[in-house]
């Protein structure tokens, strides 16, 4: 034996090292309440040089208040902070890079920011590390990501410390846990200290320092689809989808992205999908956030349970009303949680549907193009195969193909697109705009969303190209060209083959499906604009303002 | 619009059912106290025919009295029921399918009960669900598989009802909040119940009863393996493994299985990994539960940090006192948590590398065996390729093939295996076993705990095969077949190929690997009893008795 090689160290550094910053913070402290103007002292007091910080921003809920805080900070006494930020939204995420205070970048997603993200990576200011999907971050956070300090929001908090998250729980318990359980700090802004909490989600235990704030965390209604911008094309497409894909294979749990295609289908329901008498047969237990689109469902009986990643503005009084469908608290209010439902939706459904910006001929996709890093956030990680799964069920099982006894099923993954993203921009490319972005940006992989390896189906307004049956990559080329419509790669396509490519089950027409493209019009949407939500809802639907046209 | 369609329900059966309850065992009950002698009373109030019972038990932790009074209930009053448990490991789980208290059953790994289990599916006794890893089991809790009832296990609460479940937080947090937040009953049985809790890991307002008991919940020490039996041939394989994975692709993060073959490795890290110099370079960060046989390695620097699935009996002390390195509370115990662990294993890490009884000629293996139906716990979780994975690191990227720009990098999957499981028992056969248990039992696919697919690597006493450089089916096989020692597979292998294998480094041997086999002694194992792990962690390891041989 070697004890010799024991080392002579204290294994106490990153909790000796809390107890002197917490220290140094005292005299800015009312145990664990910080005034808002003292924020900037404190994290200053708090935060060092180089540290590893995770800032709570998913793309709906955004620890505003903290971020601003952030980037007043004094370069001079914190920079090259090491940041991991899920959804990069706002102008002070990138402002830090800017200014030093933070060098180095893991994240998930940059829709808002993509375009000056690009150029800043470009000239060097700002060093990325990995693009990830949310559950491969939070996932780092316990590996080699471990952050020694997290900033975070929440509702409301207790005096003693306890958090309520309410509706929009989100990712804030994972970046908490990841932080609290390892020495890190813990810093949550909150709307409003009261004296008892309507339920508690976080315990005291784990958050080190509270701030109140004037005003309340930034959260988005990005969830929200107004049924009025819904076009006659989407509808075909919903109506193609819903007969082609979920009632073909039995879908009875799913997870839909947040598209006007799949807010169609979701408004379809219960018009087209009852006149074919899928009610209780397909679409029965949902992963997503709460979607306004939904609502019609819910009510006429489709929807038997829906958990969510996020809560969604206006919708806290209707999920309130319907605990049978949505999980909630014992306050009654809804119970998000970011981390379980996209362990769901890769591992525990049918189906994840989508859309792109950009389709090649191998069906590999990414919403990342010219000039924008975007990120994809949630969609690889729902968007794939999980093949470590074991349990079966009858979608899973019809993808079966062949007799090997050790053939598995897949999950559904399909991509719902329009041949056209707008005039005289084909969604069909030869080469993916994120392989060039990856180049540039010094990716070690492209930035790919959905790999053509993973999608089972792609639809278009066309018809539906069965991907999981062909045999190789010339035959998957042809279905995917065969409803690529006037693309490039839709012109290029030899129509001879269509009858065999149709009866090989490899795609499918509208007409092999039933489906009459003069029956694709608004009026068979169950709801036609946001106030047919609201009357659909009963009321209980409380659209924000920008939703309002009346 | 059509809002006719709206159904009049009401949207709230769940939330009042339970209150029924609730209601009905009132009686019993002190604010959320029930006595332990009341308990079988009290189910028979709560649980209702048919019921989706959640019931703890990770392979480690078991609700056990809780078990123990389920299989106690009136059959006439509570049958039925369909149960979810992570792990079948006692009696009584098996019991109560005897009994008709239960009927459906889905789970994820059944080692200890796994004969009898098959038995029972035979005669048509249990109706099997699906066999699950433990994610998809917790995915499933929050769509299809919803709970009515959690029957789980904490180490303490106090009397307003938080609880403390320390060191082996485990799955608790996970299965109480798919119940909690959807109007489920959660029912815990504590060790004790104190005044002031250590630090709370799961608040009062999600805990709906909590009963005392006298015997503390079942816990086993299965991480821990005695160095005494590691023989010279796993230390062969470990150093085959150093040399000709973790070295050669710059291995960090990992997860280890719980052989004695990846003990070995443990083992010698610090002696023979250090002669090579890898101390810093290799074998970082790791998610894996608090294995003994990792003290030396922790002791002499080389692990960064660990995050645990769950506790280890006889660790406590050692982990609270490595704060750096362990996932720790404001208490200074363990925090472990089999969910995020997972996610880690599965997202977050460069390799997963475990063991296997048996491996078909592609690599497909299994430890269902014949007549045995075990389920595979966690392996299958961590054993692929992430396909949603799109962060990069050097050992991920090592597994590129090819110079395609959309060309990923893959997980490690590594599994390790003597040729021989024991006399005339060949590792490698032609057909799994697991094939025919699972006609037998009516799976809808064969219980393959990792497919061939996956599997980047496999290391035998006679070299590594570098699966993930195979081009066809063919190369895969020779690959395998010259590591395969004198198996049929083995002695049907042409010798002749096995240069060129080794020159396109589909293959390596030892020699090739600059492994000297003669150097493959028990002397280098940094310890070689228990008695010389607790000398390594200065006596804070406190092996539980039945390792103790002195």
């Amino acid at each position: 034996m070697q004890t010799s090689l024991r080392m002579k160290r204290s294994w106490t550094t990153r909790r000796d090292e809390k107890s002197r910053r917490m220290q140094a913070a005292q005299c800015y402290m009312k145990g664990k309440l910080v005034d808002a103007e003292s924020i900037v002292k404190v994290l200053e007091l708090l935060l060092m040089p180089g540290d590893r910080v995770v800032l709570e921003g998913n793309n709906q809920k955004h620890a505003s208040f903290l971020s601003d805080a952030l980037s007043n900070l004094d370069p001079e006494k914190v920079h090259g902070l090491h940041m991991l930020i899920s959804s990069i939204s706002r102008p002070e995420h990138l402002d830090i890079f800017e200014k030093g205070i933070a060098r180095r970048l893991d994240f998930s997603f940059a829709g808002p920011q993509s375009l000056r993200m690009a150029q800043m990576v470009e000239d060097g200011k700002v060093e990325i590390g990995s693009i990830h999907t949310y559950l491969e971050l939070y996932a780092r956070l316990v590996v080699d990501l471990i952050p020694r300090i997290a900033l975070v929001a929440a509702d409301k908090a207790d005096r003693e410390g306890n958090l309520y998250t309410g509706a929009n729980t989100e990712e804030t318990p994972t970046l908490v846990e990841a932080a609290a359980f390892h020495d890190g700090i813990v810093i949550v802004q909150v709307n409003e200290i009261v004296d008892e909490l309507p339920r508690i989600d976080i315990p005291a235990s784990w958050i080190d320092v509270i701030v109140e704030t004037a005003e309340t965390y930034q959260l988005e209604p990005l969830f929200t689809r107004d049924p009025r911008h819904i076009t006659d094309i989407q509808i075909l497409m919903g109506m193609i989808a819903i007969r082609g894909v979920y009632e073909r294979h039995h879908v009875q749990s799913l997870n839909h992205g947040i598209g006007f295609n799949t807010a169609a289908v979701e408004l379809l329901l219960p018009t087209y999908g009852e006149q074919l008498g899928l009610k209780g047969k397909i679409a029965k237990h949902w992963a997503l956030n709460p979607h306004p689109t939904l609502i019609p469902a819910i009510e006429s009986g489709w929807v038997e349970s829906v958990h969510s990643f996020g809560g969604e503005v206006g919708m806290e009084l209707y999920t309130a009303a319907r605990p049978d469908v949505f999980f909630t608290g014992k306050d009654g209010s809804l119970r998000s949680n970011r981390t379980l439902c996209q362990m769901a939706g890769q591992y525990g459904v049918d189906m994840f549907i989508g859309s792109t910006l950009q389709m090649d001929a191998q069906a590999n996709s990414s919403t990342v193009t010219a000039g924008r890093l975007a990120g994809f956030g949630g969609a690889p990680n729902m968007g794939h195969d999980p093949r470590g799964r074991r349990h079966a069920t009858p979608a899973w099982l019809n993808m079966k193909v062949g007799n090997d006894p050790l053939v598995q099923g897949k999950k559904l993954v399909v991509q719902m697109v329009e041949t056209f993203q707008g005039r005289d921009k084909p969604t069909f490319v030869d080469t993916l705009d994120a392989v060039k972005v990856g180049e540039r940006a010094g990716l070690a992989t492209a930035p790919v969303m959905i790999y053509g390896d993973d999608v089972t189906h792609v639809v278009t307004e066309e018809g539906v190209a069965y991907l999981y049956k062909a045999r190789n990559p010339e035959e998957k080329r042809a279905a995917l060209a065969a409803i690529a419509g006037v693309t490039p790669l839709g012109c290029g396509h030899d129509l001879s083959v269509n009858d065999r490519l149709r009866q090989e089950g490899l795609i499918a027409f509208p007409e092999d499906l039933g489906v009459r493209r003069s029956a694709a019009k608004r009026s068979l949407l169950a709801a036609a604009s946001i106030e047919d939500l609201i009357e659909w809802s009963g009321g209980l639907y409380k659209p924000p303002a920008k939703f309002r046209s009346w």
